[in-house]
């Protein structure tokens, strides 16, 4: 099966219904915005043994790689829309592997109202996958890093963050080998599921669009992801770590080993959203708060200060040293 | 020096001067298309040993993707806006290779027009990168491949190429080691040029939108290039070999080696626009020819016949036999 074969079985379906894909026979694909929107785009790439393990099923690739990019998207306010996608593969891959990814991307493109509009292949060694994603936002609203400011800026701005922090890295850590005797299969499936099947805040970016004054979801870790917002905002960032939001299994696991929460607070990959809020503007939070089917926590605040500086605090209020603050490449 | 660091320092300055990238420091960039027009966007990946050689030079391989992808955008009718990069480099490249890379990267961008608005980065054993670009153009107006058929169809429709075809796949060659020994030392750089610093047809894609009546570049090679054209178009494709357009230095080779015929029509990567006019239109088609300072040819035509097929023929109007119809990857 060749490169155009393999393009006409696999890809084609996920092209349809998206009349600017050409039906990926083009040489590039078309995309407008609706008058009044704008495009947000973003690309994030995965490589086996960095961002993956060689025997992760292709569903769990397919999806970690789109939601990863949708979640980049849902930083800005965006809703997806589309995406190219480039796969280096093995040359002995086989049509069975490739019929799983291509069926978990086209699962995902329903649920999250997405279509695949271009791509390229190459042979590797080493598989990996990029993803450059679309989605639309009403011009002007983009959510950023950096924290817009009110005209009368309040004492310090909230930080909040969605769902709950460091089943991911919990759930890499089980996958990776580590052994958890505390848990039982149930709370180990769910955080290996957290790890593979990361959930895009895409409704909460639509509610928060508008009302948040920055944003940015959490891929390099908690703590450093929050110190890009600071470090952009020039703004020094004070997390409360005893509010930090865990899953009760997370819970179970840091009661017996309390050593563990550091690498919750720095893990990464959570892929949910931080964002920024007045305080004196909690009426919109709480409206935002009522559209979502999850919690959204204060876990801290931005301030005056060091600009780009991040201090974390235990419970007794004192600086809780970090070994290291997340998560980087190369 | 770490990823941000890297990014700070070689990839930020690309980004300088285009708003929506906000400085490659958020979690993805704005694009908007001025009102009538729409994006036109395409992927293209290289990897070393497959589309580049380990010993190929930064800027050579920069100028490459970058232009290859501006060609696919020259292909649809679209001027360049911008694009994203991914990196995927050895832990042990250099600061000096880097540097290299970035700043042909920045020339191309002042020579064509565009900017860089975000990427991503792996490390790799096996070097590769790839572009998504994006490009400009009205909406309604792209050049695809199938051929927009006027209301009364004409007999037949002229099949039209840019510049010379077949000095990249010679300069390839060399490059691999051929030798040639009728050519001289000017000869041979002229065709290694070719290879390594493809000109993308932006000003033609200009020229031919909404003239043309369908249009592709030749990356895969002129005769497989031509067959996309035919096969998306239900139509058979002649092409006349003894019209394809020779740069002196190629004809000067095949004076000598007949048999580098096939090797010309099938090499690719000449990034030549070959587009299909309607022959009743010669008064648009000499337009657009006064408007690029390089050769417009004639090379034969598209008609009812078996559709997708290519026939080449020869100064006797024979069938000329082809070992390979074009180059394909994987």
């Amino acid at each position: 099966m060749n490169e155009f074969q393999r393009i006409a079985k696999y890809f084609k379906p996920l092209a349809a219904g998206f009349a600017g894909a050409l039906e990926l026979r083009d040489d590039a694909a078309l995309l407008e915005a609706p008058p009044g929107q704008e495009l947000a785009v973003t690309t994030d790439a995965m490589a086996e043994g960095t961002h993956f393990l060689p025997d992760d099923s292709p569903g769990s690739i397919a999806r970690r790689l789109l939601r990863s990019n949708l979640s980049d998207l849902a930083a800005m306010g965006a809703q997806p829309l589309a995406y190219t996608l480039i796969t280096a593969l093995k040359p002995d891959t086989t049509e069975e592997w490739l019929a799983s990814f291509a069926s978990a991307l086209k699962e995902d493109q329903q649920k999250y109202g997405c279509h695949l509009i271009g791509g390229d292949s190459l042979r590797a060694s080493l598989p990996h996958f990029s993803i450059t994603a679309f989605g639309l936002l009403p011009k002007g609203q983009a959510l950023k890093r950096g924290v817009k400011r009110p005209h009368v800026a309040p004492a310090h701005y909230d930080i909040y963050v969605s769902g709950t922090i460091g089943d991911s890295t919990l759930g890499l850590a089980l996958k990776l080998g580590k052994e958890f005797p505390e848990l039982n299969d149930i709370d180990k499936a769910y955080l290996i599921g957290r790890h593979e099947n990361p959930e895009p805040r895409i409704e909460l970016a639509r509610e928060i669009r508008g009302v948040a004054l920055a944003a940015i979801d959490v891929s390099d870790g908690l703590v450093a992801d929050i110190g890009h917002i600071a470090e952009v905002s020039q703004m020094q960032a004070i997390i409360e770590a005893p509010l930090v939001p865990l899953s009760p299994v997370a819970k179970k696991l840091l009661a017996h080993q309390p050593k563990l929460r550091e690498q919750l607070l720095t893990g990464g990959e959570d892929y949910e959203l931080v964002f920024i809020m007045d305080p004196r503007e909690k009426g919109l939070f709480n409206i935002a708060q009522s559209k979502v089917n999850h919690p959204l926590t204060r876990v801290g605040r931005l301030q005056q200060g060091f600009a780009g500086e991040v201090q974390v605090m235990d419970e007794n209020n004192r600086i809780l040293p970090l070994k290291s603050k997340g998560w980087t490449h190369f």
